[in-house]
């Protein structure tokens, strides 16, 4: 058995976002031999070329890059693309020698928004996704309607049908994962 | 002669931007009756919907957007998509009422990047436009691949020719503004 | 009263589209001043470089599309892209010298199709119009679901809701043509 | 040694046509165990879902697509999208059942035209195979400027550097049909 181990990266930044709720669905719904940790963003900056030594929460974050073998984008819609925290990780992480920390990585992307589910915003990412040489997983795609009911009160996704769906993504990126690491 | 009020807003917040400097030539090079402020992004931070009160740069960046009748994006390429501080303004801006501070304006896009010009990005914005209700300028687009000797050694943009398309999208742009605004 | 002469282009070929479907619903929809032709692509070939003389229904097309003040496409998504019929009409008109059919015009796009509603062809659309140098309305999107009980047994339009969004999109665009017609 | 099969779909119909020309370069270049037969598109008609017998270009092409074991999309740029024929040729495949034409093959894109190398188009055709199931070469991606001089007057493809990459786009390619083959 083949442990995996994914990283999770959120693109909202709220506490209570529905974002970062199907990432911690997901932490329930994985495989065997599979493990799923979440990424801090919260004090990470803006990337800029001038800044010389690197914040510490950058430092964390791109270690834990390091260390997965695959990711797991949970990734918001605002104005029909990304959200920029979860563009600036990915930025942070492109400046690494020899695209060290992503190329060649296996990745899925799931989201919840409005009616479309984060659609738009999810094309563009694939989109950044060539460049960074990531390989996505096609077939589920997870798009999830927030205003629909499907997040109880509590904040919790309890939809069976959107939860299994995550599962079955979830099963093909650790074949993606299994497959690009040859 | 109606005068209009233009805001330049640039992805790139290092010093020595390229796309900074497009924004600094278009200062010199305004039709008669316009003129380009440009916006302060350093001290802008991630749009947070849990944060209760806005930092004073954002509300000094959304009082200049609501002044301004169009807008220049500087728009770098960063992974294939938009560097996520331009991106973050643009979203800070679209949670105020009404998209008071954007609907129905115009804007222009121009990039320094690679050898597409920072096209891929640029398209994206484009997108995030069509939800923002803003009306971008068609033609000229400005692609300027900041590798190819353009810059001279302090940073100054001496090319005639790439001038030469600034100047003519910024007329195109005061043509789009006295439009909108009628 | 200006009148405006408005041009329907339907990507799908099939004789009960849905999205011929939304251009006869907004034939029934006008604003006063406007009328609505829908033209004929049955017989329109691919476009071919090597084809020195152009076929019949070619020439009718572009005669069309040069009368027009303005477009509606009806724009199916294939594949999460374009319909190849309604994408191949812009490339013939795109060959006129001086891009006069097309250039500066206003258009409006409407889709019927899966649960996206043809967003992800509509997107692409939007970017071939940066080009051909033609103006979209912003909003409203039309957004029709194919599948969810909108269309009648005899294939008509009854939803009042998209009725009604259509009917705004019209008069959206009336507005927008009469802006780009100065 | 495995035999990889591949099939070459230019989406340019003209005779000399320089997209059929990078097809016809890659034949002279192909690893060891890989053949690259192409695709003729001349005479399938539009997809349109009211023909109920396939034309025999049609049951040809799809015959050669079900044999591939991957593809090599030789994608030209109409107006900043994907040429019809190309796209076409896709939509009738995606038709099959199961998409067994298609789901789960490897894929490579290369193009030939303006300043940018048909990249914009080639963006789209990415997220075509999203909904199609392909796996896309991510590295490198070809993007050939057609009036820079790199075609002879004969039409051939002289230029080394561009040769170099197209044979790198085609081990690329190789290895990811291995491994989508598993």
């Amino acid at each position: 058995m083949t442990d995996i181990r994914l990283l999770g990266i959120c693109g909202s930044l709220r506490q209570a976002s529905h974002n970062m709720t199907l990432l911690k669905t997901a932490q329930q719904l994985l495989p065997a031999g599979v493990s799923l940790q979440i990424a801090d963003l919260t004090e990470v900056p803006f990337f800029n070329a001038d800044l010389v030594t690197k914040p510490a929460a950058v430092t964390a974050l791109l270690a834990a890059m390091e260390k997965a073998d695959g990711f797991v984008f949970a990734c918001p819609e605002y104005n029909y693309s990304i959200a920029p925290a979860l563009k600036n990780a990915l930025d942070w992480a492109s400046r690494e020698p020899d695209n060290r920390l992503l190329a060649g990585k296996a990745a899925a992307i799931m989201g919840a928004g409005g009616g479309m589910g984060t659609s738009r915003a999810q094309y563009h990412l694939r989109q950044v996704g060539v460049y960074l040489d990531l390989h996505f997983v096609n077939k589920p795609e997870v798009f999830v309607n927030a205003f629909s009911g499907v997040f109880a009160a509590d904040g919790a996704l309890q939809d069976e049908k959107i939860r299994a769906t995550i599962q079955a993504q979830l099963v093909a990126l650790q074949a993606l994962v299994l497959r690009c690491k040859k």
